[in-house]
């Protein structure tokens, strides 16, 4: 028997709701087998902050450090200044633990509708980086407030960081039937680390000879996932233009409801985190209307992350099954989660 | 009588065939009116460089400056290394000439197929900022092509730049029938630069008291122009999220060969600069078979800026007529343009 140390951070808003529906999943995913779970909520998010200032304390990240993964529902909500929790608690628990591969499928199943006229068969899985880009968190500003403010915002890339990341794409291409590789990023303007990107891109490809890859500027991305996103297997690139793709990749594969998405360290040298794509959505908080879907679909791939890819395909094809009956169809948050538990036990 | 001095820096691939069909459609617009125009070719971009290793001048730039609009073609070609003719040329243009409200309408005129299943409603302005953020080219990078390079870039944002542009937006809100204008930034990552943008917006607003604000994550902008477009009637936003704003906004609204765009200086102390949003398209240059239905749309853009807007609305009133019949039918460059230049001349 093995047991799964699970770090619970349902979060903020409906976060709450859909982190429940996960766990009863994760659940009836391992009845049958002889892996167990013990979950570990943690406090944290608004509530926590509104009551002590704090958003992620050293305790804290030390607890969190000792489980095997961690499942995130959402942090976030309108009475905290923005950027507190954002970077205060989720961005410092994707850098802190080195998650720096941000994984986000992009894959339209069947009956889903997508608002595209013409979707095509849409399957590929973005690879974001994790941990530098825009989002370290370099910036500042001087005379805030004047008519002479100054604000700065840096985008750091290392070949440390991008080497490690484009690796583990080209060998996730390398796993996958097509085999294909795409960069994105802006490299007729951010020259420098584009240059970096598109540099480490052709000598890390050495290594996969048989992966095929190709370069898109990031406006040139955006219309392919519009009017081509058929053409898209794996996707590389880096934090901001990942964020800004995963977002779009979700749209035209029926919405954020069903958008997973894994934080990976992929040297297992601290827990990987998965979570939805979609935010707390306060509006609809509380009211049993989230859809869990995208939570239970980061529990596959938070099953497959722990070497259990039988379970981890299990759930997904529930998830898969219920979509195809699923239609236009108004269900709580409890019912779509007891149904996906229910074909998951089959 | 007045005579309009007009730059034309036809460019690179398809920006000579798009050039050429725009000027005929300007004369065309003008033949009944008593303003005539004086063109000067600026021999700029791939040849150029390769002939002489210049991008642009300060010779060039000097007399581009005692021009009274500039028609550009598109900038660039594959045996050019990249950002040499973007950042030398295109960029050094738009900054040397404080373009600092780079316009793009984000039109879906009737007749044209989106390719959104139900794309509704789709007239919206994107104004972007297009002397500051990520484009200002401060960067740099270290230890090259080592395993310990770091390559960074720097967004440069100043309440002086953002307010301007923020204020050409909400009055170009207020003239518009729906007077709503929102926000499209990354405040809760991207904290400095983001809470300047929208203090700033904040602001202003209180000077457009009819005009409505909204605010919108640039990720989750990208939904809402995939899954409702309509909702949109001025966007303000920074250089970068402009420009991939943009793209996807002209992958709706029936792709590149249809958006138009405006490199203003609303200060008049340069000129303007107007081009078509596509690339210089090398596959299919020489070929007769590029659109140059955005250039035309361009051309109509600048006929606006120079104060003549009844010409502008008869370049776009021709456009429009001919999308509804154009439907799949594929014509050369200078069908399309004789086309639009018949019409115009009514
Ligand atoms: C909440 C925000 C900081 C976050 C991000 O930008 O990474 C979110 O948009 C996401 O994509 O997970
Ligand atoms: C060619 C490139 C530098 C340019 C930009 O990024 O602004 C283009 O994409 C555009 O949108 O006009």
């Amino acid at each position: 028997t093995r047991n799964i140390e699970l770090a619970v951070v349902a979060g903020d808003g409906i976060g709450i709701e859909v982190v429940e529906q996960g766990l009863a999943v994760l659940d009836a995913a391992l009845a049958t087998t002889d892996v167990t779970v013990t979950t570990t909520p943690f406090n944290l998010g608004a509530q926590r902050w509104h009551a002590t200032g704090e958003t992620l304390t050293d305790d804290d990240l030390a607890a969190i450090r000792t489980h095997d993964a961690i499942l995130l529902g959402a942090i976030g909500d309108p009475s905290v200044p923005s950027g507190v929790l954002e970077r205060g608690l989720l961005l410092k628990l994707r850098f802190a633990l080195d998650h720096y591969v941000n994984l986000r499928p992009g894959k339209l199943y069947p009956g889903v509708k997508s608002p595209l006229a013409e979707p095509g068969e849409i399957d590929f899985v973005v690879v974001r980086e994790g941990t530098e880009g825009p989002y370290v968190g370099n910036g500042g500003a001087i005379r805030v407030g004047t008519p002479h403010e100054v604000a700065n915002e840096v985008s750091v890339n290392t070949a440390f960081g991008v080497e490690r990341v484009v690796r583990d794409a080209f060998a996730r291409a390398q796993a996958r039937p097509r085999k294909h590789l795409t960069l994105v990023h802006k490299h007729n303007v951010l020259v420098h680390a584009g240059h970096l990107w598109r540099r480490t891109v052709e000598a890390v490809n050495a290594d996969f000879p048989d992966v095929t890859s190709d370069y898109l500027h990031v406006d040139a991305a955006t219309i392919f996932l519009t009017t081509n996103p058929s053409r898209f297997d794996v996707i590389v690139t880096d934090n901001l233009f990942g964020d800004i793709l995963t977002d779009q990749a979700a749209a035209i594969t029926g919405g954020i409801g069903l958008a997973a998405s894994a934080n990976i360290n992929p040297d297992r040298t601290a827990p990987s985190m998965f979570e939805p794509v979609h935010g707390s959505a306060p509006d609809i908080a509380g009211q049993g209307k989230a859809d869990p879907t995208a939570t239970v679909l980061s529990v596959a791939m938070m099953l497959d992350h722990l070497g259990l890819p039988v379970e981890a395909a299990r759930v997904e094809a529930a998830v898969a099954a219920d979509l195809v009956e699923r239609g236009g169809r108004v269900r709580s948050t409890t019912e779509v989660g007891t149904a996906l538990a229910d074909r998951v036990r089959g």
